[in-house]
């Protein structure tokens, strides 16, 4: 195997590929990146079983401007190999493995000897039979992932939660995520009624893919039964396993009487929130209170500890009862976030239910939910 | 205690003391920031015994625009009282401590109430009897700093070694530093001949006013008993106590023979050794070669269990014995990235003896010096 390419081309394909390699795997092969060369292109993969991103990069590139002198296969450490290729000295690079497993690297003046190891003995990519598939402009997806990912549990005691749930039917595509404390839901028309599909994605996988997402126009999803790919243009490959399970059905957790509501802008209540939550970090009980009343509706906090804080809020409306209610404030700056600086309505029924937070200018396709907590 | 002041110049303000507080210390009241106001000013003060650093906002700054309304003083947590003081939405601020110890802070629509601790309860800055004092430019002693404190060692089992030598005679500076296994020593002639000390200063309190010089035009240096005093402008001062103790006489380490020179750009060579210290730092024994003849000089490493790499390098002159010598290479990254992008000539006697880089412009006033390391 030798070739030569780009240097900055190759960093670019490295950095991807490393996306889906870990440190802490039980192969350590997977801790390698594997190569293979036809007279094509190179292909590069990197997996930590969960996530398998595979790269290729085709002769006819103008930039990687990759020669092929002779066709092979190698695999090697990962973290190790990205680092001496982004330090090398030269505009190009030349990687060849003349005697076996030895990786010679070239680059200027510069030459790597690094051990690998066998192509062969590196895990297969999952086979998968597509069932569905679907396009979709990778802006709408970034936001999708945006909106629901932050509502993904931490627990691994609960692993269906760890996951956003999607669902599509009918020409709609519904995300969901929740950890039972909140819960985002995003609903979005994409179109085509023949699509159908009920999945899983770990929350992990799609950060990681988010990422990924930003360097592309579109991105085309294909469902198999346990693995989900997406297409990232043409020369790249993001595999990840599915969660399997029963989603709970978030629908009936959706409160529809509203007692009360507020019309603010996100951001500035954000920046409220996080006042409010300096003090309630520092103190023993991390909770924030909400009162909402036509007259004045103020944020404050009380840890006996450290302090308090009050804070006068300006609601461009407000409505319905008086009503206090105490929250998690981290939950309440996730939930902001999500919205930008757009205007929302925060909708509640008692202090005892969970609320609800929708933009004004499309109440139906986006909420955020959250439970409160009880105060004595 | 009353008084309003601009929220951005109070924050600068509060993060150089900050530079001197702790979390870990053994006085809690040293985790708070003290604040005395009077007529003519507001003095913050923050120290962790072994740097103290004291910054007075007169009421005649017109940026700051420090309005008393009640002179008096408080502490109060400093990491807590600095992110609200950074989040709070006004322009201005407000801290008034109306009830014994409690401060309320106001700005904009948002007010905090956090508990304070007595002023009378913080100690003391040490009372020092001044017996020197010289004027340096502070970019001149932000150069002495960053070449010398490098060398500095980390072991607090040699404690005067963690800090650097300041001999102040006949109107030189000499500034040294060494761990034993390398060294620096930078001299400079501040042209006024009747200040005369021998100090050592703590690479902490050094690594600390760095940061701090950068905001000024001259530096005020005052030496007492058992302190060292930086006025930094009209309004701050920083105190660091002195390292008491022998410091080893370095002069005498020093080789006075030159069998081997190379000269060489210190960047380009720093890049390569960058890139061996890669392949070092990955196998058991973090060592590289130099090897310098008039033909060919090589920088190397070889791991049997990771792999090996040369690298050609092409000097402006080389001159001398052949020679191959082994090295620590973090310890002459450390050393190339003193001398920024300057051409430097690396002396060597034998393969066992202590090297030296000097600047080619400047030969007798910066040096760096590195023991070699016996390989087998």
């Amino acid at each position: 195997m030798q070739f030569t390419i780009n240097r900055q081309a190759f960093i670019k394909a490295l950095n991807n590929v490393n996306r889906a390699i870990s440190s802490r795997t039980a192969m350590p092969i997977l801790t390698n990146i594997k190569m293979i060369l036809t007279d094509t292109g190179l292909t590069l993969t990197g997996s930590d079983t969960d996530i398998s991103i595979e790269t290729t990069i085709p002769v006819s590139d103008d930039i990687a401007k990759l020669v092929v002198t002779e066709v092979g296969g190698i695999t090697l450490p990962a973290t190790f190999f990205s680092n001496i290729v982004k330090r090398l000295p030269g505009e190009e690079v030349t990687l060849a493995n003349t005697s076996g497993l030895e990786a010679k690297i070239t680059s200027g003046s510069a030459e790597f000897d690094i051990h690998g190891q066998d192509v062969n003995n590196y895990p297969h990519l999952p086979e998968v039979d597509i069932q569905n598939n679907l396009i979709l402009p990778a802006s709408t997806l970034i936001e999708v992932i945006g909106q629901t990912v932050i509502a993904v549990s931490k627990q691994l005691s609960q692993p269906i939660l760890t996951g956003v749930h999607f669902i599509l039917a009918s020409g709609n595509l519904t995300a969901v995520a929740t950890d039972r404390h909140r819960l985002a839901q995003r609903t979005l028309a994409f179109g085509t009624s023949d699509v159908n599909a009920d999945i899983i994605i770990p929350g992990a996988s799609l950060l990681q893919l988010q990422g990924m997402l930003e360097e592309v126009e579109t991105v085309e999803i294909r469902v198999a039964s346990n693995q989900v790919i997406f297409q990232l243009g043409p020369n790249t490959i993001f595999y990840s396993r599915l969660l399997e399970g029963n989603y709970p059905d978030a629908s009936r957790l959706i409160p529809t009487e509203k007692r009360t509501t507020i019309t603010i802008n996100a951001r500035e209540l954000l920046q409220t929130i996080d006042r409010a939550a300096l003090l309630s970090h520092e103190g023993r009980s991390n909770v924030i209170q909400f009162m909402v009343s036509d007259a004045k509706s103020m944020i404050s906090s009380n840890s006996p500890e450290v302090g308090k804080i009050e804070e006068e809020i300006f609601a461009a409306e407000t409505a319905g009862d008086e009503l206090t209610i105490s929250f998690n404030p981290d939950y309440m700056r996730d939930a902001l976030k999500s919205f930008g600086d757009e205007q929302i309505q925060i909708g509640f029924k008692t202090a005892l239910d969970p609320f609800t937070l929708v933009p004004t200018n499309n109440e139906t396709n986006f909420i955020q939910l959250i439970t409160p907590v009880r105060t004595y």
